[in-house]
C-alpha cells in the first residue's frame, strides 16, 4: 500500500488538484511507487490529504486517464504504468522480486501488530518490551556522558572483548563458566537464533520446541529452510515427548525457554531442568536455552539456567539486553562450545560486521560499573506492581470468562479464554477500540482461546480501560 | 583452533603445571574445548603461559594419559574426550554442525585477515576503514551529551522515522529523491546486501558485478544461493558485457560500484552511468548501486550517482556511514521503490528487530545539526594529504615493479604488480614482519598480481616502513 508523507500546500498558487496530481505523478515517476502498488481508498486519501474527497476523485480521475492509475472492482487504484513505461519497455517487475524472496513473510497478524504498534495512540496490551518510562535513559546518559573516549571502530568478530570480559563475569552470578573467548555478541538474541540456523544447521532439519512458543512468532529458521517441530506439555512431561519424537524422528536441536517462558510465563523447576538436561546429553540432542528473560524475577530468583548444570558442551546459551536494559540497543549474545562460537562468529561477520560498538559499549560500562543490579531492582518493583493491578484487574473483569496462572517473572500473562472466540474478529474489534492484541494463535497455529498479556508495557490507566472494554467484547462474541 | 585467555599465576600455592591442567581440564569439562578442538602447539602454548616448554609438555602427556587430548603426527594435540564422555555417551557432535550450516564460511585468507586485525601491532595495509584517530568520537560524543533523552525502546520496521527525514534531506544533495517511506535502515550495507539476497531474490538466480570486487569478497549472495558472476571491463564497456550475457543467460541484479569502486578506486565518467543506467532499464535488470564513498571525493565532486537519473524504480541505492564517519555505529540505508523497501523492512524485522537506536540517534542528531558536512570536510583534508603521502611512496618504492592509478576518492589504491608473486608466500612473509596485505585473490579469484592499499588506515610511519619491506620482499620472490 502506497504511504501517503505529504499534504497540499493552500499557500501555493497552485490548485490544490494539481498539486495532488504532480505528488502522485512524482511518486510515481522516481519509483518509489511501482506498477501495482496500491493506493489507499479515496476517503482515506481525502483525510489524508486533508481535502474532499471530490478533489482525490478529480484528481485520481486525470491520472487514470493519463494511464498511470487504473481502478478494478474490488482491487481500488492502482498504479498500472511508469510515464517511461509508456514510451520504453517496463521497469524491473520488483512484484516478482518480492514474491521471490526466501525470507518468508511475517505473517499477517504479526505484520498488523509491527503496523499498528507504530500508531502511538494505539494501547499495547501484549507488547513484549519494558514501557519507554521504565527504561533506564538517563542512567545510559551518563554512562556516555562520563565516558572520555567513545569507540568508533569495527569490533573484534565475537564482539567487544571489554564487553565479554563482563558479560563472563556478569553470567558467573548465574552459575554459568564461559570465558570471553566462547562469548559471540549478538544484535540481539533474535539474531542469535538466525546464526544458529544459518550457520550450524542443515537445511530441511528440524527443530523441536515446548509449543505455544515465541519462536513460532518468528520464522527465523523457517527462513533458513529449517523445520519446526513443537511438542505439547499436556499430561506427560517435554521430555518424554522428546525421547518419543526421536525414537521415530531425527531432530537437530531443541529450543527451551525455561525460565518465564514467552508467552507463558512458566517456569520450569529444577527437576525438569535436570531431565531434559539428561535426556538431550543422552540423544545428543543440542539445546538453545533461551534466557533473555532470567533477570527479570519478581519474588524468588529462578533456579539455575540449563547451562549453569551443562558440563558437556550441549547447550547454546543465548541471552539479551532488550528485556531488561533496552531493546533498543539490540544487544544480545551466544556462549556455548568455542569451535561453535568461532563458526558463529563467521557467520556474523558475514552478516553484518558485528553489532554497533556504540551500543556494545553502553553494556560494557552498565555492567561494568554495576549500574545493572541498581537498575534491574528498580525493573523488578515496577514490573512487581504492575503485574499486580494487572491481575487484580482481571479479577475484576474476567474471572468468569476465563483463567489464568500469576507469573513469577518475566512480563507476560498467559489468559486462557474459558471458551474459543473467532480471533481474528476479536482482533479487528479491538484495533477499532485502540486496543492491540497478541492473539494465542500467533504463538501455537491452531489457538483460538489464549491472549498474549505483557504488563510491561500498556499503563495502569490503558489496562483498566482496556481490559473492561476486551471483557465486554469476549461476553458479546459469546452470545 | 583452542583460544588461551589465561596465564598461570604464581603466587599461588598449586604447582603452574597443575595449574595448566586444571585450566585445560576446566576448558574441557565446561564444553568450550569440544572433541576435535585443537590446541596450540607446544612453543606457542609455552609462550602464552609464559613457562618453560617442558612444563608444557608435562602438563600435556598428564592429560594425554587422562584419555582428554591425543597427539596425531601432523594435526597436533586435540581434545578427544570429555570427562562425562568417559562415562556416558558422547556429546553433541558439534563439529559436523560447524560443518553442515548453509552460511559459507569466509574464505581462508579472509578468516586470516579477520584474524590478524585483532592483533593491534599489524599494520594494516588495506584495511577500509577509517583510522581510529580520523573518527570523529568528540564530536559524536558532544552530539550524546546535549541529548535530553536517548531513544532505548526498538524502532520501526523501516528504522528511526527522524532518521529517515534527514537521510531523505541528504540524499537529496545528491540529487535522489527518496521520501522517508522508501528508505530502510540497515545495519550497515553489508545487510543491505543480505537483506536483497534473502528477501527479494530467488535461490539459483545469478547476481552480475563488474569484476574484481568487493562482492567477491563477501560470500553475502552465495550464502543465500544465488549465483555471481564478475564481468571483467577489459577492452569493450561494461554494458555490452551485460548485453552479450543476457543475451543467452538469465540474471537478476548487477551489482554497481560506480564511485570510487572498491578495490579499483574507479569512478564511472556521466557516460558509462548512462549507458549502464539505460541498457538495465531496456534489459528489466534492476540495478544495487551500492555508494558507500560518495562523500568521500578528495579533489572534484563525484557524477550523480544512477539513482539521480532513475526514474523508473530500477535502482536500489545502498549506502552507509561507516565509511564517512565510523563503522561501528552500524548504519546504512536501502532506498527504492516503495514495495521493495517495504519487504525488505518486513525482512529486516525478521533478522534483527531493527538497527541499534542508540546509533540511529547518533547518526539523525549527526545530520540533523550538520555536524556532517564539516567533519566530513575534516576528513577529505586528512585522507588528501594520507593519498599523496603513500602515492609518494609508491613512487619512491614501487615504480619499476609496479604501476597504480592516483584515487580521485574513497580509500583505495589498487597496486598492480608488473610480475605474478605466490600470493599466499607474501602474505605470510608480510605477517611475519608484522605486515597485513589485502591480496587481489580476494576480490577476484585468480589474481595473482594486486594488491588493495588502503590509505584510510595505517599511520604514515607505518606506510614508510611497510612499503620499503614490501618492496623488497616483492623483489626478492621475483628472483
Amino acid at each position: 500500500m502506497a504511504e501517503i508523507d505529504w499534504k497540499p500546500n493552500r499557500d501555493l498558487d497552485i490548485s490544490i488538484q494539481v498539486q495532488i496530481i504532480q505528488y502522485i505523478k512524482s511518486k510515481i515517476n522516481n519509483g518509489e511507487w511501482t506498477v501495482g502498488t496500491k493506493l489507499p481508498p479515496q476517503r482515506e486519501l481525502a483525510a489524508l490529504f486533508e481535502v474532499n474527497r471530490s478533489t482525490v476523485v478529480s484528481a485520481l480521475e486525470e491520472l487514470i486517464a493519463d494511464g498511470l492509475l487504473e481502478t478494478k472492482i474490488g482491487s481500488g487504484t492502482t498504479v498500472c504504468n511508469t510515464t517511461w513505461n509508456l514510451i520504453t519497455k517496463p521497469s524491473p517487475n520488483w512484484h516478482d522480486y518480492v514474491q521471490a524472496g526466501m525470507h518468508e513473510p511475517n505473517v499477517k497478524l504479526i505484520q498488523a501488530i509491527n503496523l499498528a504498534e507504530a500508531d502511538p495512540s494505539m494501547i499495547r496490551l501484549g507488547t513484549g518490551e519494558l514501557a519507554p518510562d521504565l527504561l533506564p535513559s538517563a542512567e545510559i546518559s551518563s554512562l556516555l556522558r562520563n565516558a572520555d573516549t567513545l569507540p568508533l571502530s569495527y569490533s573484534e568478530p565475537k564482539g567487544s572483548y571489554a564487553l565479554r570480559i563482563q558479560l563472563s563475569q556478569y553470567l558467573q552470578k548465574r552459575d554459568i563458566n564461559v570465558s570471553p573467548a566462547a562469548i559471540l555478541i549478538t544484535s540481539g538474541s533474535l539474531q542469535a537464533l538466525q546464526l544458529i540456523a544459518g550457520g550450524l544447521l542443515k537445511k530441511g532439519s528440524t527443530v523441536l520446541y515446548e509449543s505455544p512458543s515465541y519462536i513460532q512468532s518468528v520464522p527465523v529458521f523457517q527462513s533458513a529452510g529449517i523445520n519446526i517441530f513443537g511438542l505439547t506439555k499436556k499430561d506427560t512431561d517435554i521430555t518424554q515427548k522428546i525421547r518419543q519424537y526421536m525414537r521415530t524422528n531425527d531432530a537437530a536441536l531443541f529450543y527451551a525457554n525455561p525460565t518465564f517462558h514467552n508467552p507463558t510465563g512458566r517456569i520450569w523447576d529444577i527437576t525438569e531442568r535436570q531431565r531434559l538436561l539428561q535426556a538431550c546429553q543422552q540423544l545428543s540432542l543440542p539445546i538453545i536455552e533461551d534466557d533473555a528473560y532470567y533477570d527479570l524475577w519478581l519474588d524468588t530468583p529462578p533456579p539455575p539456567p540449563l547451562k549453569a548444570m551443562d558440563t558437556q558442551g550441549t547447550v547454546l546459551y543465548t541471552g539479551s539486553f532488550s528485556k531488561s536494559i533496552s531493546p533498543g540497543l539490540r544487544i544480545g549474545w551466544i556462549a556455548g562450545p568455542e569451535p561453535v562460537i568461532d563458526r558463529l562468529a563467521d557467520s556474523k561477520m558475514q552478516t553484518d560486521y558485528g553489532a554497533s560498538s556504540l551500543s556494545q559499549f553502553a553494556v560494557e560500562r552498565w555492567l561494568a560499573t554495576d549500574f545493572h543490579s541498581g537498575a534491574i531492582e528498580k525493573t523488578r518493583t515496577a514490573l512487581r506492581a504492575r503485574r499486580d493491578v494487572v491481575l487484580k484487574l482481571l479479577q475484576e473483569n474476567f474471572k468468569d470468562i476465563a483463567d489464568w496462572v500469576k507469573p513469577l517473572g518475566g512480563f507476560y500473562i498467559w489468559l486462557r479464554l474459558h471458551q474459543s472466540v473467532p480471533i481474528h474478529t476479536l482482533f479487528e474489534k479491538a484495533i477499532q477500540r485502540g486496543i492491540l492484541l497478541n492473539p494465542g494463535q500467533i504463538y501455537e497455529r491452531n489457538d483460538t482461546q489464549h491472549l498474549r498479556l505483557s504488563y510491561a508495557y500498556a499503563s495502569i490507566d490503558q489496562f483498566e480501560y482496556a481490559l473492561k472494554q476486551l471483557a465486554y467484547l469476549i461476553r458479546n462474541m459469546k452470545k
